[in-house]
């Protein structure tokens, strides 16, 4: 037993296992602590298998899992890096199983997969670093969406929101990605607090973020009693364009009539920003270009429509890009170099080109990952609603 | 290929891979649905697991983890129930590892193990069902905390509260148990939903709720870089007494203030209810026992005190019972049969009635669990703040 396992008692490890629904008891064992973040910011997991073969951590921050040793106790471990300062998702495979880390309470909220989140502070705190900063408020709504449902949204109201009850302020909405839920944002994305940090440094003006859920089809069909879900991960066909106008719809006379409504937001299209990341931002253009009346802000974040769709869909916008480029205050575009969308993003962008559509853009280093989307909304963010 | 599963596109099944810091990629494979809630309630779990041996679900209705079997796509799967209607934790046992339902994103905040969830509606709406009623807002806060940290709280204000400006409520403190976190009354517990639909039947009064972390001491460690956490399953001892100062100091310096100078909030103890399950319990009897300005309306879910620590710490509450039983508006005691605590709470309950102790008490069927949290939070919300 060393200095970071501790023994527990019997009666109360009896608990922890009646709540996990483990009915079989486990053997009892140390206390785990994992992950730890260690001075020259390399970190160490640890996970108790003692029954288990072979152990490795799958961390996005490594070109491939690493194997991990076990010790006397059991506890498998391994010490990696130093480490970039950021947060990554994370987690074990245990005799090839993908385990989330049983000791760490932060969590990637996805559909599909279950990982955990490890966050490497800065030697200088990071954009989403928690600072004594005044603090904005994360609330969970529930709104009437289409087909009866109810849906549920993520609103991020600025610091000293609830102190001015007569200011007013712009609305941000903000769509995670395929497989994401609408915390995705905010658990993973760290919105509030990279907020909170540029507001209180003057960088970005006090603002309300909307963050919906993007699968609309999920949700329709689990309180509808639909036994079908719609793949998230299918993009293209007769159910993807029904999907994605379904989201639109439900932005545009759902979200934004509640979120004024229940919100003290200003109205209007110079007061409204839309972006996303991956299908969030597919459904950001989608929805920005179908309803040139209600966002005068758009970011896409790692994603794009193909000239294909451009020409079929959304032939107005790049007919009289004058209209256009006068229409919106702000264009988005950026992508990692290493993406997957890479390729698709930068014909998007010379398609625009070509049409003489004003645009900024924003090539980061890395992939189609969450480290990128903090970046990009650290940089938009301050850019919009700016006179 | 069945109606339940659907090919997924390469490009985007590598996106989830990404995401998941998988960076062994998977063989793809088809979409899995889970959980699955049929009509006669019973419940259809699957896991996709082509190379495991044995996989078993391990469920809090269940006395013992169940097999499932394999199909030829390698999903394994199994039909259980019917289950009587409620939320349940569980988990699948994949060659003895322990593994969340990738499928669901519905899961347990805590700080020890890694649950699903599954919620298996009744044919009438149960307690927590999501109905189309007036719905609060669940916020998340933080707040200057105790050795300059900064806490977490969930904060719920019942429906209407933004558009009544000038109303006040009373507020009820509510503390979950060990290895949970300032979540699990909003994840699991559903706070929020029992609230709405017993304040649209009249049933309760309209209150905010304010739900601390209460693992103080993981907090404090955590930021301010200690590496030696307190194992929060040891109760007894000096180190286990400062921490329930420690909890006790904190949310009547820190978190009562912060309520009250941020929240339309009405002062005075007649106004403040504290509750809480489990060492949430025990956190509000010391904290309501030791801060006799502070509360009047007391609520121990599956907790107790020991008489010797009655009689160490609270000589004052047995000594004046008069008193006590004028102060305390509601001392409310409740527990399950199959609680590994029923034996000590039995024992609180007889203590506080041969010192003439007057307090409301409630045993249910069934265990430390959340189902019967519930339960407490459905009978004892609608008490709270009534003349």
């Amino acid at each position: 037993m060393n200095q970071l396992t501790i023994r527990r008692s019997g009666l109360l490890w009896a608990m922890v296992c009646l709540y996990a629904g483990v009915l079989a008891q486990p053997p009892r064992g140390p206390l785990v602590v994992s992950p730890q973040i260690n001075p020259d910011k390399s970190v160490t997991f640890r996970y108790l298998a003692p029954s288990a073969k072979d152990v490795k951590l799958s961390a996005q921050f490594e070109k491939a899992p690493v194997p991990m040793t076990k010790d006397e106790q059991g506890i498998w471990s391994v010490t990696v890096g130093p480490v970039k300062p950021d947060i990554y998702p994370y987690s074990f495979q245990v005799d090839g199983v993908t385990a989330m880390d049983p000791a760490n309470v932060a969590f990637f909220p996805n559909e599909r997969f279950k990982a955990s989140l490890v966050d490497i502070p800065g030697d200088t705190p990071l954009v989403h670093a928690l600072r004594d900063v005044p603090h904005g408020t994360i609330s969970y709504e529930y709104y009437p969406s289409i087909d009866g449902t109810t849906g549920s949204l993520v609103v991020y109201t600025p610091p000293g929101y609830d102190q001015s009850p007569s200011k007013k302020y712009p609305v941000f909405y903000l769509i995670s990605g395929t497989t994401d839920t609408e915390e995705t944002f905010f658990k993973v994305g760290k919105t509030n607090l990279i907020l909170d940090n540029l507001i209180a440094g003057g960088k970005a003006k006090p603002m309300i973020i909307v963050m919906p859920y993007g699968n609309i089809a999920a949700r329709v069909a689990e309180q509808n009693g639909g036994s079908k879900p719609a793949d998230p991960t299918v993009r293209d066909g007769a159910d993807a364009v029904k999907r994605a106008n379904d989201f639109a719809t439900d932005l545009v006379s759902n979200v934004i009539p509640y979120t004024e409504k229940n919100y003290r937001a200003i109205p209007g299209r110079n007061n409204r920003a839309i972006g996303g990341f991956s299908r969030g931002g597919g459904q950001t253009l989608r929805t920005a270009f179908g309803h040139m009346d209600k966002f005068a802000w758009v970011c896409s974040y790692s994603s794009y429509l193909s000239p294909d769709e451009m020409e079929r869909s959304y032939k107005p916008i790049v007919a009289n890009p004058a209209n256009t480029n006068k229409q919106f205050k702000l264009l988005w575009v950026s992508v990692g170099s290493d993406d997957f969308l890479y390729k698709g993003t930068a014909e998007f962008m010379d398609y625009l080109k070509a049409h003489t559509i004003q645009f900024r853009s924003m090539v980061t280093d890395g992939g189609h990952t969450w480290m990128n989307v903090k970046k990009y909304v650290a940089a938009t963010t301050p850019l919009l609603f700016q006179p």
